[in-house]
């Protein structure tokens, strides 16, 4: 029997890189989490130690805070694809990278019209994220949002199911609804990343929001549909949608009925919902473009 | 030798409560974490196990959801009054209690003027407190926020120190300044605390925004001092700023300047810096208030 | 353009089961953290909101928990087996299913040969988990361990790589050697799970202290093929391996040597080193085994 | 109405540090986070931002590194205790110090005989820690763990407890009894830190698991009454302990009984008790031990 080598990838991760846009009073701030994983022929270290492949991790991270100041920041999916071409063209023993970036939203603290205006507030919450990955000269870029949370205090029904020796589950037509939207999509063409990002979100919102939900699959699906109704560039969408339980209490034993007022926000077990939604018309190859991308959680 | 017991406290910690309030077209939903803590005349419990006086913290759990659903919920300040009270009004055995609430925001997602108003988004982060110490008729509120996240590209400088053997930092005119606020304050009469808390919230960010900083120690003080000077009724306010440090990227090995553009985000270590800040025309009594709240962190 | 509902699958996510066997005096605690997902025909749900297919998730753990009681629980992996093939073959609908099982260890405290034999202590840390994929008759267990984090304070080299414009890094002949092992690996035939859990992790320590590191990588491939060449029945093994850099601290402005002793560990970043290792004499079919399985974080 | 500084302190938080005592074959690991805060006469920079007396919390970093090779580190009580009186000795303006230590705990890997002795693994979970409170010549000493998770599958009731209008729970006289341990206990003198950490450990471990509970409360009295009982030196005990709950899961609906074997272990809420446990020949001063101490959660 011979040991084998199979896929493997090295990088550094979590680079944080904060980049302040000074050229205007109005500052703009840019807060990254970058992560660059390089492929390519690195057998030698593996089973020898020789590293003369090896461009260090730290070297990757110099790259990506020389890189901010040369190049600037912009959307996250063009600073990706810069550092993954630069790693592929000047490494003769890098044939692939991953690139991944988290986006930390702020916002700006309003302070009138005299104020100052370089001061600003972290929303937390949700994050835009991207994975740009490269194989020679192809890439593929899936971007995406996670740990969007929202609820529907109504218009939510679960019923109609079917039930087996093991189910005691009530049917409702009245529930809240509630669940933190990871999702990723794939772009099949080269879009302006940051003037599609806004409105893919918003479309999200406003379509949970719409949607009289019969059961979390079917807003899940009308939302990822929308999106790809009104995004034209985007070839498909997955959608990871956790069911946080908010349990109706009951209030009988203390002589007190609850008309769907009083909840009990559960944290586990959680209902755990995933879909892919794609489309017809989409004849882009996604070659490797999920294959390090946990489109499901 | 003989042991004793000294202070104790028990109760149910961290009640997640849900609460929509139905009773308009536009849905309000207060979504709460609630720990009850009761004191008393509990040895006999501790010494020989005999829980006759010992109330189960599953009770209180269930006073919690009841007393949603009979009294509404309000402000945090306000139910955790009427639950210290009740507690202390209806067990014998129990003379005081600590009710801490903290309360985490939501916001309406907006869909337009024909579309629902039950539909909300959880923007993370930050989140309102309030830790109520009751102590037979006497009650004390200290509420706050925790976790405000918030930076200025500018206007911030560090100079001026004393240098030690163990001294190398530079000194600076120039560079981010990064907190997460924890702030509390005690309240010296009782006020419509709904009214208060956003008021505070805000003038804490802009006082924040407009100061000009000479040490992340002043920006504190000034931001406490305003809340004093504005809040009649808060006697005083105790805040822990972590000193959330940006590294300005040293990119000369490459043959780049930086001019304040690229900074590293660092995670630990962190400065700290904590102080109360107090009025001199202040002659309540804090009593028991900051015995059981970590006023610093 | 039409919608087409792609992969999809849901179920109940971190069902906390915990079994005591009582039947000895000596009891024996299991503490699962389980994952079940159903995949098959659940066009309409997603579609049309018709639940008629969908046996709701709170049924699914209900399963789990009657599970425990009919048959016991046993080894992660014959426990996500049972559950599997359960839901195919009770549920017309249903053609697939992942369960993921999470263990977490408890160690006894000892007590003396007169103590009592059912007192427990959980160490934290690391913990034993699995992935079962099951499609129609066809099964694939993946099992692993995540989060054994140990070190090296010597032994540990990295030189000899090439510098690009942005490399700094000083190579070094004696470094700290961390990280925190994620390793999964595929069975190809049915084993005693139990039997070989432990000697796998025994090998995988014992071979990261043994290896005198050129690389991590080489470590990473050392232990990996360790465990290729003493354990027949595993068909390939991948990890991940992230660098928990402790950087030595610098000393000379204050007019100490440091030879090895004072390091900073760091939180952020870190290196990232992931690969597949397996074996040439291997035909059995990966299948679906890694579909929903992060070989690599 | 005029603005007052209260109490206030600043510092360094999450100082990471690892040393290796390499003057043996065998290695010595000793993994700290330290977090240092002066105390003093620091008005001018809360009120003006005049930063004369303001060691930057940099150089207090600093010092933390060069001690530990200055005089290596031992058990986290004396390093503590040297860092705080070497800020107040050369600093005029600092009259105190709170120094606080988590210390992680590391295994060796038992390679066998002929193998490196320079390798461990980190069991996760519980911590040592330490917080140490310097106040001119006078300091106290806090020691403690924290996150000490225990279990006890039988052995403990719970019973006899007074019912309201909102109490619903039923008695038991068996159940599931867990908890993490958090207990932190003040000397009343110097003492070989390191010689009563591991028997004040055992202790408190195997008591939990000797005594038989009628309430958690007992449990918890009775654990702090022996760590007092057995060791002079302990002034007081301040431990909480959540209660964290393992519902017996109801399996009537499938047709089977659940004769204690199968739990649901629960996240939120929880119970929490919390106590001190003091001694009636205790005539030392705790001074200001506790001012910065959460000897509650």
């Amino acid at each position: 029997m011979g040991i084998i080598l199979g896929e493997n990838q090295y990088g550094k991760a979590e680079v944080r890189l904060v980049h302040v846009d000074r050229s205007q009073p109005q500052h703009v701030i840019t807060d990254f989490n970058v992560t660059t994983q390089l492929r390519g022929d690195f057998g030698s270290t593996h089973r020898q130690g020789d590293n003369s492949a090896v461009l260090p991790t730290d070297s990757q991270k110099n790259t990506v805070y020389a890189f901010a100041r040369e190049y600037g920041v912009g959307e996250p999916e063009d600073f990706a694809l810069r550092l993954g071409r630069h790693f592929i063209a000047t490494l003769p023993q890098v044939n692939g990278a991953r690139i991944a970036i988290d986006q930390y939203p702020w916002e700006r603290i309003p302070v009138g019209s005299a104020g100052p205006d370089h001061a600003f507030v972290k929303p937390g919450g949700e994050r835009r994220n991207t994975v740009v990955t490269l194989d020679g000269d192809d890439s593929w870029v899936v971007s995406g949002l996670a740990d969007l949370v929202v609820l529907k205090t109504t218009g939510s029904e679960f019923a109609g199911f079917p039930r087996d020796r093991y189910t005691t589950l009530a049917e409702t037509t009245d529930r809240i609804l509630a669940t933190s939207v990871t999702a990723r999509w794939r772009y099949r063409a080269e879009v302006a990343y940051g003037q599609v990002y806004a409105p893919i979100r918003t479309l999200l919102l406003e379509t949970f929001a719409r949607t009289h939900s019969l059961a979390l699959q079917q807003t899940l699906y009308t939302m990822g549909s929308a999106v790809l109704e009104a995004f034209d560039d985007v070839a498909e969408i997955r959608m990871s949608m956790p069911n946080k339980h908010h349990y109706l209490a009951d209030l009988t034993p203390f002589g007190l009925d609850n008309p769907n007022q009083v909840f009990i926000a559960g944290d586990r077990p959680y209902g755990l919902i995933e879909a892919q939604v794609t489309r017809d018309d989409d004849i882009s190859d996604p070659g490797r473009a999920w294959e390090s991308v946990p489109g499901f959680i």
